[in-house]
């Protein structure tokens, strides 16, 4: 017999807390099973990522596996193409195989947090490193390691200066605690290679305010973390917007340039691009859940957490996009999920917020609990370990991070780096005679184009229509009209090809003139 | 003054150890620099690699900074573009800039090492994993958690056994170790997903010999490694080849075909190219050097390691591409060197080998000393972690593997993945107004295509001699004849441009019939 199925998608905090609370629930009810969708198989302690950018947390202290953490839940780890309301299912993107995924559920729970999303803005999306999860607070560490090992070796003093100059846009909570720990780590490389002077260190913050962290901590706070960094050799640009960017320099809003190599953006999140379309009751990219967390007009759909416009439990605003409402909220949905599921009452939300903590790097934080007690330095940065600590979940990773911590406290952090070739965008690939390269009615990828050897190419019931040789190039009809492979291709002989992925094709067909008329006309002439 | 320069390419064992040794000789020589030149930033220490791919050991615990080894030598982090023997310089490759770097020398001293090169490898170029370096344990390991998550939720049946099973080609050391942990690995992670059965897993090893590491250990010890993996459910295929790999299946020199997901080919390293086209007298790829570690004819040419060619001390073949000769043939290169230089006798080199030591994964390895003494099992598993535990560069390195072997005991090794988006082959780019996109004499290394904006081509200086605008592509001339660039271009407004990478092109362009005519045309009408 199949199970109900409760399906939640996202394994940040908002929903690993809520997967944790059902596997206690349904304890009860064993023909429910829960399913998280997660792009990776991992859960991460957003709060300390800062630190893996200046090393003092390695690259998998802040992160704990999702199956070691929910054992009773299905982990499937996938990108997702599509949220299907009207029947209930979800389609998730293939890997290894051309095939999408069909996942249905009976209750779903949205927990799918923001994403970085600069388009539109023109440099910054080009040129600006976001930070926003672990892969983002590797490249802003593996970058920096790059400039200093070029400028140590620089001959042009100008060049030198520019790659000694790390930009930051956003002085908010993220890019206060990032920009903190990449001014630590650049002084600690700097320390560390004879050929350069401390004083051509630029390290810039932006802040279109006029004090640091204005929407998290009162004004006092605010202004000590600026002061704080600014003694530490930050420069901090108050009124300002990062305009745009280039491979060469930052461009402020009032057309000041700052020669860099390096330059964050932290602004803040967009809404998941998966909500979107969906006909859902939304606010500003946001799905609209009430205190129990059930989406509006809705008996089988909840949402929490950031991507999720939830009433504020004060009765101003809405929750703000934080882990400590984020893991409460997770329990509090649980709850009433298995109450609609039993027909029972459902509770509303209560929490009301605890305070503020941002650290500063070097031994130093800003605190502020209830509203009332504030507090800052070494005192605050303790308090700031000791809370984070305290809500990490497993007993292991709590003794990886205090060992981390330990060992960094004796010895200083080393600059080595993961490099890690690039992919090429232009995969080559080898088939065997009779092996399938794609089937009809799989999702078009790759557009590939034949290095050596024959292809068939079939419909329905194996009906050869045609055949291609070196040179040629087959796959564009399906990424030219966005739909699914109108034919089968197989290899006839041992086959080399070249794949080109769908995105690269895309810009190359976009803006390339005459390759476009090319394949354009040979569209025409295949379609006929 | 310009110091007298002695220049190290290279740092693995050899480069490490021979710079180690000069900047202690060096102190009373102040006028002589050294330099060493590396690809990545930091030093591996390769014995250890395969316990990355297992878990046991974290990422960075293998390797160590190359700053803090060796604090009185420059370190380039950057690739070789030319070795000029003629005119006693090195061409690196730019970085954050189209400009190359010149470096010049006074004494050369190869330990280039060794690469991995599968080309002419029909299949195994495209689909097989190399096992060499950091980058390549990491991408093993992430691959096999993927291919494990992908199974867990596989509904076909036999893709969930192609998912499930794992080819490693290759049994002499290498080959041997990683399929070891291989095992080890997948095995755990069976264990953590309850959607798999571990009769489902399939790790099969291919060995051309009729037993394993036959070239390195007696024939008792090799056939005793195979004995163990087979008992731990390892399939070994002796006498068999690793003949082709397709995106489905490794296909053996008898015919036979594995469905396999994840096929890892440890054949041997082939010589560095850089080497290839050099007027050095040469063996098989590698440099040849005499006992003193000096290139045969010449006074200031130095080879060492895996990349050159030096007689056994034995007088019997060939110094063997292992650590604990590349590290004592530095000590001796580096004595020889000062020597070179004051004009006193050199040394030969007379280290004949200790023994050879194998992990097996999961405590267990086989040790061989001095041709005589041999053992295995949990004993020589001991040895071998004390034996490369001791040998590892720095007390700070010392204590974080201890650790992590430490935690390692007492919690298990985490699924965990890092997941780095894989960079798209084409990349975005904007510049602003005024702003240089290259310079004439730059080396070509990317096509742009215009997608916004007028860029202006100049030619000496500052004569124009060409508008671009959108929908237009340049740089494809230094590209297509291998030259620097013929002239210089300048945004006259805000440009966005798309980049496609030179190897990129390079490979559309041999093999996309429609574009090379488009771009020949064009090219052409330019070059009048």
């Amino acid at each position: 017999m199949e199970k109900k199925r409760i399906v939640i998608l996202g394994g940040g905090f908002g929903g690993v807390y809520t997967a944790m609370r059902l596997e206690k629930l349904l304890k009860k009810l064993p023909e429910w099973e829960i399913v998280l969708v997660n792009r990776e198989n991992y859960f991460v302690y957003q709060p300390m990522l800062p630190e893996v950018v200046g090393g003092s947390l390695g690259i998998f202290d802040t992160v704990s596996s999702l199956r070691k953490l929910l054992p009773k839940t299905k982990i499937f780890v996938r990108e997702i193409d599509q949220i299907d309301t009207q029947n209930k299912k979800i389609i998730l993107a293939p890997q290894f195989t051309h095939k999408p995924y069909e996942l249905s559920y009976d209750h779903l729970v949205f927990t799918l947090g923001t994403v970085t999303d600069f388009r539109g803005m023109t440099g910054i999306h080009e040129h600006a490193l976001p930070f926003k999860n672990l892969a983002d607070a590797l490249r802003i560490r593996n970058h920096m390691i790059d400039a200093i090992d070029a400028a140590a070796i620089e001959t042009d003093p100008e060049m030198k200066k520019r790659l000694m100059t790390f930009v930051v846009g956003g002085g908010g909570f993220s890019g206060t605690e990032v920009v903190a720990e990449m001014n630590d780590f650049a002084r600690l490389l700097i320390k560390k290679t004879p050929s350069l002077k401390k004083e051509d260190l630029r390290v810039v913050l932006i802040h279109s305010k006029d004090r640091l962290m204005d929407r998290e901590l009162s004004p006092s706070l605010g202004e000590y973390a600026g002061k704080i960094l600014q003694k530490r050799g930050v420069e901090i640009r108050f009124g300002e917007h990062l305009a745009s960017a280039t491979p060469q320099e930052a461009i402020l809003k009032s057309g000041e340039r700052i020669p860099s190599k390096t330059i964050v953006s932290s602004v803040p999140s967009s809404p998941n691009p998966l909500i979107e379309g969906l006909d859902l009751p939304q606010e500003r990219g946001r799905v609209k859940s009430d205190l129990t967390f059930q989406v509006e007009g809705s008996d089988h759909l909840w949402a929490l957490g950031d991507c999720a416009s939830t009433p504020h439990p004060s009765g101003e605003g809405v929750c703000p996009p934080t882990a400590q409402f984020a893991m409460r909220a997770g329990k509090v949905a649980a709850d009433n999920i298995v109450a609609a599921i039993q027909d029972k009452p459902k509770k509303k939300f209560g929490f009301k917020g605890m305070g503020m903590l941002g650290a500063l790097g070097h031994r130093c934080a800003v605190a502020e609990l209830f509203g009332k007690i504030k507090f800052s330095g070494i005192l605050a940065w303790f308090f700031w370990r000791a809370v984070y600590w305290t809500k990490l979940p497993g007993a292991d990773r709590k003794c990886k991070v205090a060992f981390s911590w330990l060992l960094d406290t004796i010895f200083p952090a080393e600059a080595v780096q993961l490099k890690i070739a690039p992919t090429s965008g232009i995969a080559p690939l080898h088939f065997e005679p009779g092996e399938i390269i794609f089937n009809e009615g799989d999702i078009g990828d790759y557009l590939y184009i034949i290095v050596n050897g024959t292809v068939d190419v079939l419909k329905g019931a194996d009906q050869k229509v045609a055949e291609l040789t070196k040179g040629k190039y087959f796959g564009e009809m399906a990424l030219l009209n966005q739909r699914t492979r109108s034919a089968t291709v197989k290899a006839q002989t041992p086959v080399d090809l070249l794949a080109l992925r769908k995105n690269d094709f895309g810009l190359l067909i976009a803006n390339f003139q005459e390759l476009r008329q090319t394949i354009e006309a040979t569209e025409a002439e295949r379609s006929k």
